[in-house]
């Protein structure tokens, strides 16, 4: 394979691939794809893995975690792998420890309750936050490096760790989180701070190893009004981006049920919008403005409808955007586990063949 | 209490009721309020009759439903009653049978699982449908018209109800019901048919028997990506709608997620388009269009908030619309079960004074 760009594995062969070109809204050869949630449990290589290993082992091993990130990214020819890792891990390193059950991954073992409790937290040095992640990142770049790819690496938004930490794991309605932020705004700015300055660093790190590109997964912001969602929650993912945007790569923002937050999401600091299934994608790009690549956005069930079905929704929003250089197409959340390889492999070909930008005859 | 509409109890004082007005987008003398799940669980009332008796048995008594349904009204102040009922039970009356769980309230003995299933249901005449739900109607209108108040009564919407009978009960991905109307189109369409007209017979009945205006919680329906909505669902919402509308009373259509399909929504055939609150009322009622009424939308997590923070949350609302014709204040969805009477009771107040017209002086 040859790049436009550069020389093959070459830092600019990696900066000129489509998916980093579509971060700064350039035309690309065909529209980029990578998938949220690629790596893991719908893939048979995983299950193999994960019949021998913890979930703990998988996540904190670096030469597998490495390997479990490039198993979709070379089964189905992605643009882009996404560091296999946990958004919940770096809470660890802070003061907060986890525990780890097998059905719902890890959960808080003592969650946030007091101020008390904020003040025993103390944020790490970037280096020294999920250092195990950091060396999975050092060799899952090479690799991909190596094939001209590049990697993301990712963080979970200040909200939506603090809703982990308050809630202790999942939680529907965020009635806690949500009571602690509208109770006590200064214990809630005092939490947000620390976990910016988290989220920043570890970011942060992720570059300084490799990672090409960066996703803050705020996934649960959609969860507020927007009047609260610009007061208590977008100064502290504000303040995580800007440190992280002194590592120089592009930054990119996601979250479900935002329709009616893009607008403010967009001011965040990053170069691109992550979009769910919720909205039309050609709406979500103007509500978020014209200076910001969009990711998006196929409702991720399409994946579990005969093929046919599923090409047909992909097809109608590469047409609705029409090739307007910064879509990077992915689901509008993650890859549901009992996705079939089969279904992956189709959407992921699909996109590709019918957004490919022709070759002029030599 | 008197009305500037009739003499009290009569039809044209409950007509010119301020929730009657603004459904039709004419002044009211104050914004109008009602809560949605305003009676149940976070009553102490409704606890003490939860501890002599069943939910069911609750549900399928004409007396105590109706006494359920008038003590938020008269607790509070509220401007419309809403029949205490509950989405499923009309399930039962089509062949589809209910289990009643401690935790869960109904959920289905037997979900559909094919064709087979579909074909063997039936549309039951209107007045068969919930026959006890229709008696308390009668018994809560006739109370509620003494008060010169409204009472409003509801179905689920046919895709919510569609959820449920594919899925068994409340699920948090939709992924069955998805699969299924991804996959098996006429399949889906069939099942939809029935449903559509199951909900359009119930609230015609509603209404006979005494119901002011209806609204269809079509709660689940953002769920769905607005190309799916509206090529799967919105027809058949538009026909339980279309034979609704031969009772001549205001239609209200309510659902959760919608931000991006509120537009879509309103073409269903409604006089007012319920809004959740992950969207500014404002954004949302130019969504809507000018032709329709809103109602919402303040976060039920903000009734577990100190009075304060709760109460800037209903001013900023109402100071958006700023009294304009055709506002009806309601919560983004349910009251949270462990709100407390007292917090209901402020907004309630808080919303009437703040929005009250002065009266000129004589």
């Amino acid at each position: 394979m040859t790049s436009a760009g550069g020389v093959d594995g070459s830092p600019s062969a990696v900066s000129e691939s489509n998916f980093l070109r579509a971060c700064r809204r350039l035309p690309a050869t065909a529209t980029p794809i990578w998938l949220m949630r690629q790596a893991g449990r719908h893939m048979t290589a995983y299950q193999d893995l994960r019949q021998q290993h913890s979930f703990i082992h998988l996540l904190t091993t670096p030469e597998l975690a490495c390997e479990i990130t490039l198993q979709p990214v070379d089964r189905y020819g992605l643009d882009a792998g996404i560091i296999f890792a946990d958004i919940l891990t770096p809470l660890e390193d802070m003061g907060l420890p986890l525990e780890y059950t097998e059905d719902r991954g890890p959960v808080l073992a003592r969650p946030i309750e007091s101020r008390g409790d904020i003040d025993n937290l103390h944020v790490p040095a970037p280096d020294a936050i999920t250092p195990y992640s950091l060396d999975a990142i050092r060799l899952a770049s090479r690799e991909l490096h190596n094939r001209n790819l590049p990697l993301i690496g990712f963080a979970g938004g200040p909200f939506t760790l603090a809703s982990y930490a308050v809630e202790g794991g999942s939680s529907r309605d965020q009635l806690k989180v949500k009571a602690l932020m509208m109770s006590e705004p200064d214990t809630w700015h005092a939490l947000m701070t620390v976990l910016s300055e988290l989220v920043g660093n570890s970011l942060l790190a992720q570059a300084a190893a490799g990672a090409d590109a960066l996703q803050l997964f705020d996934s649960w912001a959609g969860i507020l009004s927007p009047a609260d969602y610009a007061e208590l929650v977008l100064p502290h993912t504000k303040r995580a981006l800007e440190i992280a945007s002194a590592a120089g790569v592009p930054l990119i923002q996601f979250g479900t049920d935002t329709a009616g937050i893009l607008d403010l999401m967009s001011t965040a600091g990053v170069d691109v919008v992550g979009v769910d299934w919720r909205i039309d994608l050609l709406r979500a790009w103007e509500l978020v403005g014209p200076d910001y690549a969009v990711q998006g956005n196929l409702d991720p069930a399409a994946l579990m409808a005969p093929i046919d079905q599923m090409l047909a929704r992909a097809k109608s929003i590469l047409d609705s955007v029409a090739g307007r250089p910064g879509h990077i197409f992915n689901l509008g959340h993650g890859v549901p586990p009992n996705a079939t390889e089969d279904s992956v492999s189709r959407l992921v070909d699909f996109v590709h063949e019918h957004s490919a930008v022709p070759v002029p005859n030599a």
